[in-house]
C-alpha cells in the first residue's frame, strides 16, 4: 500500500473545526488508496501557553521537565485527530512518541532523532487501520524521559517519519500554499513555485522564508524526502503547493528562482585591524564562545593601509543579527582590553538588510552576479558587503532600500513569468 | 526512609502560585525527614476542557482516544510541580503513568490498578531524589495504550502507591480541612472529626459527602493505608485534617458519628403486584439492565390486600437517584407491557431526600433507631420508607424537612460535642 506522510501544523489544528477541516483532507487520500501517517502539532497558542507556565516556574528550568510539560500539547491534538477521523469513518489511532517508540538523543529541548523503528505502526497498518496520528516534536531518549525537538521539531518528525517508512511524498499543511518567489507583501507579482530543488528552499529558508524549518528540509533532502508544502485553508488536490525535492526532478529551472531578504542584520567592523596570520581566528572564536551568530564576513584592505603604504592593516567586516550586536560588541571590547586583539575602532551599522537571489541554475550560468549588481545600481542602491555561495548572491544594503531591492531583482530575473 | 503520600486536587494546583504553595507543603515533609511521593491531578478546568474537546468532537468517542487526550492535564501540572520543587531545592522529577509503569486494565476510562513495581521509583529515591511527582487518574493497560480511572481518580493513585510503597500516611490535600458530622451548611454546629473509621467514611462517601472518592476508600481500607484529609489552603501540621483509619486507632468512638444527606432521591412504588416467588428478581432486573441505580427498597403488605383478604398482593417502593427516574418508568412499563410484572399504578414522588445517621459504635449499642425516629418525631417529620446496615440507619423523608431532619438528629446525636 503507498504511504503518505501529512503534517499539520498549529494554526492548521487550532481548534476542533480546523481540525475536522484537516481530517478530511487525510480521509480524502485514504480514499484514494494511500495508507497515511499524520504528523501534529499543538493546537495553536498551546505550546506557548505551556512554555510560559515553565518559564514563569523555573527560569532557569530543567530541560527533561520542560519537555514532560510541553510535549503534552501535541498529545491533545493527536487523541483529537484520531478521533475526528473515526467520526469521519476512517479507522484510526494516535501515537505518542515513546509509544512508536521514536528514539532520539537525550539532548533535551533539542533532541534529534537516533531511530524510528517501523515494526509498531505497519502491524497496525497491516491489521486495517488507514491512518497513524503520531504527535509530532516529541520523542522519548535513551533513558526514557520524554525529549522535544526544539521549534519546528513537527516538520522534522513528519521528514524523519517519511523517510523512516518511505512514504510517496511528506505534505506538510501550513497556513501559505506554498513558496513563492520573493514575498508577496513586498510585491504583488511574486510567483508561486510549482517545484523548487532541496539546495534553493535551504538557502531560502535560513535567509527567513519561515514555512519550512531548515532542519528539515535538510532532512529531507539527505533522504531524498520528497516534500509538499500547501494550504490547510483551501481546497487541495494533487497539483497544489510546492514540491521541494531533488533537482534532478526539476526539468527546466530558471538561473534564479527565488529572492529572499532579512531585516534583521546588523553590520559591525572593526576598523586597522593588524594584519597577521591568525587574526581572522582571534576575532571569531570569542564571537562563537558568545553565542553570537556571525552571517557575512569580508576582510578589506584599510584605508589607513593606502595612507601610510604599511601593509599590516586591514579593516574587518562582518554581519549579525541585530539583536546580538551588544554581545558581539561586548566580546570584541573583552578580547581587545585582553590583548588578544588590536583595531582602532568599532563601527555598528543596524540600518541594513540583506538581500539575496537563489537558484541552482547559477551552478552552470554566469553573469548572474552582474546582473544583479547592474539591477541594484539602476536603483542606485549601494552594496555594503557582498558574500556569495553556489547558488546563492547575498548583499548587505540600507535597510530602506529592502523592498525596492527586492522588487528590482524579481524584475531583473523575470521571475514573475513561470 | 519513612515515606508519605501526598495528593494534591484540581483546585490545590489551580495556578502556578498554588502550586507553590502545594510544593511547599512537599518540602516541609522533606525537611521533616521524609522521602515523598507526590500524586498530582489536572489544574482545575482542564479536564473538563478536555473532556469537552472529545464529547464535541465525537460524542460516542473511542475511550482509548479519550484517556490519551484527557490524561495530559495531570502530565503537566506532574511537570510544574516538579520544576516548583526543584525551585525549592528539593530533588524532585515527575513521572507519567506509563514512566512508572502503572499497570492497569485495559477497562479504557474505568481502569483498575493491576500493578505498580517499584523498581523504577525506588531506585531514584535510592540515588538521592526526595520527591517523586507522579501523574494520577492514568496508567498503561496490557496493550501499552494509556488509561485513565474515571473521575477521582488521583485520589485512588494516592492510596495505590500509599499500599504499594508502604507509606507511613496517604495524605489527601482538598479544598477543605477535613471529613465533618454534617454539612456544615446546614448546621453551624457541624464538628470537625479528629478520627474516622473505615467503614464509616464508606458509609458518608457513598451517602454524598464529597470529600472523598468510595473507590480510593475502600482500597485504603483493603490495605490499611492511614489516609488523611487537609487543606490545601490553611497552614497545616501533623494534628490537621481528619484521619481515616482502621476502627482499631480509634480509642473512644460515638454511637453516631455523622449525619449525611442526600437531596437527589425518588420514589418509586408499584402498587398491587402479584405477591409470588420471584417477584422481586422480575422487578429489580430490568431495573438493572436498564443501568438505575435501586438504593433503599421496601415491601409493604398491600392495603387492597387488607380489604380484600386475598393475601396474594403486596406494594413493592425503591428510591433512585433523581435523573434515573424517566429510565425507571420505562423499564417498569415494559416489563408490564411483555407480561412480565404485574401491577395496579406506578406512584413517583421526586419531593423526598435521604438522611441517615452513621457510626461503628451500633454494633453494639442498641436504641440508635428509637433514638432517631423519636428526633424526627418531635419535629413531626414523617418517615416514608426506613433502610438499615450494620453501622447506618437511613430514612426517607420529604425533601422540604431535609435540613431540620439533620439539624435534629445533629443534636439527638451530641454530635456538637467532641
Amino acid at each position: 500500500m503507498p504511504l503518505l506522510v501529512m503534517k499539520f501544523g498549529g494554526t492548521s489544528v487550532a481548534d476542533l473545526d480546523r481540525i475536522k477541516n484537516a481530517a478530511t483532507k487525510v480521509q480524502r487520500e485514504v480514499e484514494r488508496g494511500y495508507d497515511v501517517i499524520v504528523i501534529v502539532s499543538a493546537m495553536s497558542g498551546k505550546t506557548n501557553e505551556l512554555v510560559g507556565w515553565v518559564e514563569q516556574t523555573s527560569p532557569l528550568f530543567d530541560a527533561r521537565e520542560y519537555d514532560a510539560v510541553v510535549s503534552s500539547g501535541e498529545n491533545v491534538t493527536a487523541g483529537l485527530m484520531a478521533l475526528t477521523l473515526q467520526e469521519l469513518g476512517v479507522p484510526a489511532r494516535s501515537w505518542q512518541g515513546w509509544q512508536v517508540p521514536i528514539h532520539t538523543t537525550d539532548a533535551h529541548s533539542a533532541a534529534r532523532f537516533t531511530d524510528i523503528p517501523r515494526a509498531n505502526l505497519d502491524q497496525k497498518f497491516a491489521e486495517g487501520f488507514k491512518v497513524a496520528v503520531v504527535a509530532g516534536f516529541q520523542g522519548i531518549g535513551p533513558d526514557g524521559r520524554i525529549t522535544t525537538l526544539g521549534r519546528g521539531g513537527s516538520d522534522t518528525t513528519a521528514v524523519a517519519f517519511a523517510a523512516a517508512f518511505e512514504a510517496e511524498r511528506c505534505d506538510i499543511y501550513t497556513d501559505v500554499d506554498g513558496i513563492y518567489t520573493t514575498d508577496p507583501r513586498i510585491t504583488s507579482k511574486a510567483r508561486k513555485l510549482h517545484k523548487i530543488a532541496f539546495e534553493e528552499m535551504l538557502e531560502l529558508a535560513s535567509l527567513g522564508a519561515k514555512v519550512l524549518q531548515t532542519r528539515s528540509v535538510e532532512l529531507a533532502m539527505r533522504n531524498k524526502v520528497r516534500l509538499r508544502v500547501l494550504s490547510s485553508f483551501e481546497d487541495t488536490d494533487e497539483n497544489s503547493g510546492t514540491l521541494v525535492c531533488d533537482e534532478g526532478e526539476i526539468m527546466e529551472s530558471k538561473v534564479v528562482n527565488g529572492v529572499a531578504y532579512s531585516r534583521e542584520e546588523a553590520k559591525i567592523t572593526l576598523v586597522t585591524v593588524e594584519d597577521r596570520p591568525g587574526i581572522s581566528a582571534s576575532i571569531f572564536a570569542p564571537l562563537a564562545d558568545a553565542g553570537v551568530n556571525v552571517d557575512m564576513i569580508v576582510q578589506n584592505i584599510s584605508e589607513k593601509d593606502y595612507e601610510d603604504h604599511l601593509g599590516s592593516v586591514t579593516d574587518m567586516t562582518f554581519s549579525v543579527p541585530i539583536n546580538q550586536v551588544e554581545r558581539a560588541k561586548k566580546a570584541m571590547e573583552e578580547s581587545k582590553a585582553a590583548g588578544r586583539i588590536a583595531y582602532d575602532e568599532l563601527i555598528v551599522d543596524t540600518e541594513v538588510a540583506k538581500v539575496s537571489v537563489v537558484g541552482i541554475g547559477m551552478r552552470s550560468h554566469t553573469g548572474v552576479a552582474a546582473r544583479m549588481f547592474k539591477a541594484l545600481a539602476d536603483e542606485n542602491i549601494n552594496i555594503k558587503v557582498i558574500a556569495t555561495s553556489e547558488i546563492k548572491i547575498s548583499v548587505l544594503i540600507d535597510r530602506k532600500y529592502m523592498e525596492l531591492a527586492v522588487q528590482a531583482l524579481h524584475d531583473a530575473f523575470d521571475l514573475d513569468e513561470a
